[in-house]
């Protein structure tokens, strides 16, 4: 091991400098305030949690999580995700809170990154959980309530692909068989990985037939027609359910005025393992991964206590930003106020006299600066309590 | 190790629930307020960074901190303050940024609890670092910010111990001679164990005299006339000079009206050890802990790069919020509108009516609720949309 630069950070780990800081308070603001007007409630959960309760129940890759070990010896892990706290939230501490329950949340989550590939490994996540609901009404309110979140934050161009894990997982028994292939699958499908999805159907021993089912999977992409030509890939009963479900959802997010905004993708295969319904992921023209997700997930929550059926999204903050693509350099500044410590209180007075009507006013010892002219340089406006005359000047 | 229940979490750590939250969130943004109106822009680190470096200077004892490894074999920590990681930012990132350069964050902070004792292991710090001003204005500036932002925090009742550690370390050097004998004392005052300080002071081999100077330091609490009996138990140059940064400080806080508000305290030694000038500690009247605090912290940034002087200050979120101890029951939520799904359109135009006059309304399919009673209980104001009628009703 080589000994580290003190300005060095853990790979995947960023600073945020003023100026992005600002664009992300902004978009954060955006979100935060359209969900609130929804009437979603805020809470936070701990960084740290037990590995062996939300780290289990979170289904990310173990070897992306963060994982410490306290000092009673339990292994903890850096939340990797925000719906199984959420989740332990609402079946334990909010257990008595009425349902539907509405919970949003602000806050960073951890994966960490085997490489440095430019991935950060903290990231910040604004989400919801609509908890206790299964009405196709709730699948609706979540997607149309990220659209307008995305809208809020000044995102103006995007597309919501929706498709259905019922349907996959299906289509994928129906034709393979065992859960174990049709885990492989799926596991192309998450990735995107579709030339390695085709070559490992063409190794299976399969009607042909059959392989062309698995091949038609990839093509089913676009309108709401595409449900139609679903609807004859399936014969359970579960792929059909998840096909009705999907296309009243698709019905009801047309009428909120998303129809430019909506697409059916069924080979949409989320991350997380507990999704069991609906999912979809939003994408900003010009970005390559998506802005955010979510979906229902009707057995997280009875690994903490009850059953009770949830959905909800996730937006990454960094690809709002990103998306929004407006840091500029950094801003010049409002006023500064220099003095010399006889006439502090002067330029106190006056310092205090422009922040109360909204400005933002650095008040600077002159003797505390090394460099007068590169230092005022930065502000809109410089007044002067210098010397022993009775006003301040510019 | 026994088998965890689901709902348990960490040691030492908490949710926050939506009251909570909701009286969190007033008191940062008024904090923020007040600081970005003073001209401190806003900066975000990483939750981990690496021990060897921010976690070395950090100077939190090696128990307190999360420690993890990386994938390359580094050991890495949960930030235990802010202070460190924003001097590597202004030594690196920011290193060209103009000076004096004005920092403020809002961040969680990691310090592992060995016993259960109700104290948290992770909590809120918000706080401000004005960075290569040596000025006794900046000094002055730091505290009297602290002042306004817990006034504008709406904490009407405080009192801000002010000392300075080169003081106490120039007293206990002359007394005792040796920095290891000097940092056993600073250790009992720093946990305010005044008997231990005493007792040790009666067991050393030392003139009665010497022992009478380290009693009477504990006395050195008061107005500013306390100064005045500090000074005849020093003879150094070190200490005689602490005492008169701190006679013009005290005189510049009482220019900016804090007279009833500050109170010399020359037995007040701040956990973190880079401490090298005055130092400040905030308390509120009824609570038996400091709100915040900081000071002067010469050279804690030539670790990471060049020397160069900051001060500062962090207050505590959690303790403002208990300070101000109005977190009342769960608010009556204000609007909700119930619907059957096809009166849905009806019901969202209603809802956004409603939002847009700035209310927060749930949106709710009543085939979603089980006990709609209990629900509607919740809201002030209930709209339904049911059935065939053309218009919603109450």
């Amino acid at each position: 091991m080589t000994k580290l630069f003190m300005f060095e950070k853990p790979q995947g780990m960023r600073d945020t400098l003023p100026e992005l800081y600002q664009l992300k308070a902004e978009v954060k603001q955006a979100v935060s305030k359209e969900v609130q007007q929804w009437g979603y409630e805020a809470v936070e959960t701990p960084t740290v949690e037990f590995n062996e309760t939300v780290g289990a129940a979170s289904a990310i890759l173990d070897q992306q999580l963060f994982k410490l070990l306290d000092q009673q010896g339990n292994t903890l892990v850096l939340r990797p995700d925000m719906t199984a706290p959420i989740a332990r939230i609402a079946a334990s501490t909010m257990k008595e809170a009425e349902r539907p329950l509405r919970l949003t949340y602000d806050a960073p989550v951890f994966r960490a990154q085997q490489y440095e590939g430019g991935r950060p490994a903290e990231f910040e996540q604004i989400g919801v959980e609509l908890i206790g609901d299964t009405s196709s009404s709730a699948d609706a309110e979540v997607v149309t309530l990220m659209a307008a979140s995305l809208t809020r934050a000044g995102i103006s161009s995007y597309q919501i692909a929706v498709g259905h894990v019922g349907f996959v997982n299906a289509l994928l028994e129906e034709i393979l068989g065992t859960e174990a292939r049709a885990s492989e699958f799926r596991r192309y499908l998450y990735e995107k990985n579709y030339v390695g999805f085709r070559h490992a159907v063409d190794q299976l021993p399969l009607s042909s037939l059959d392989k062309r089912r698995l091949h038609q999977l990839l093509r089913l992409k676009g309108d709401t027609s595409i449900l139609d030509e679903a609807e004859k890939l399936t014969e359970s009963q579960a792929g059909k359910e998840a096909l009705s479900q999907l296309r009243s959802l698709m019905r009801v997010l047309e009428e909120d005025g998303l129809a430019e905004q909506v697409m059916v993708d069924l080979n949409l295969v989320m991350h997380m393992s507990y999704y069991t319904g609906t999912v979809f992921e939003a994408y900003s023209n010009g970005l390559g991964y998506p802005l955010g997700g979510g979906g229902r997930y009707d057995q997280l929550l009875e690994r903490f206590h009850d059953a009770e059926p949830a959905t909800g999204f996730g937006l990454r903050v960094d690809r709002l930003t990103e998306a929004l693509g407006k840091v500029k350099k950094r801003p010049v500044k409002d006023t500064a106020v220099i003095f010399s410590s006889e006439r502090r209180r002067g330029a106190l007075k006056e310092a205090a006299d422009k922040r109360s009507s909204g400005h933002a006013v650095v008040m600077q010892d002159i003797t505390g600066i090394s460099d007068v002219d590169a230092f005022t340089a930065q502000f809109n406006d410089v007044i002067y309590f210098i010397g022993a005359d009775g006003k301040g000047g510019r």
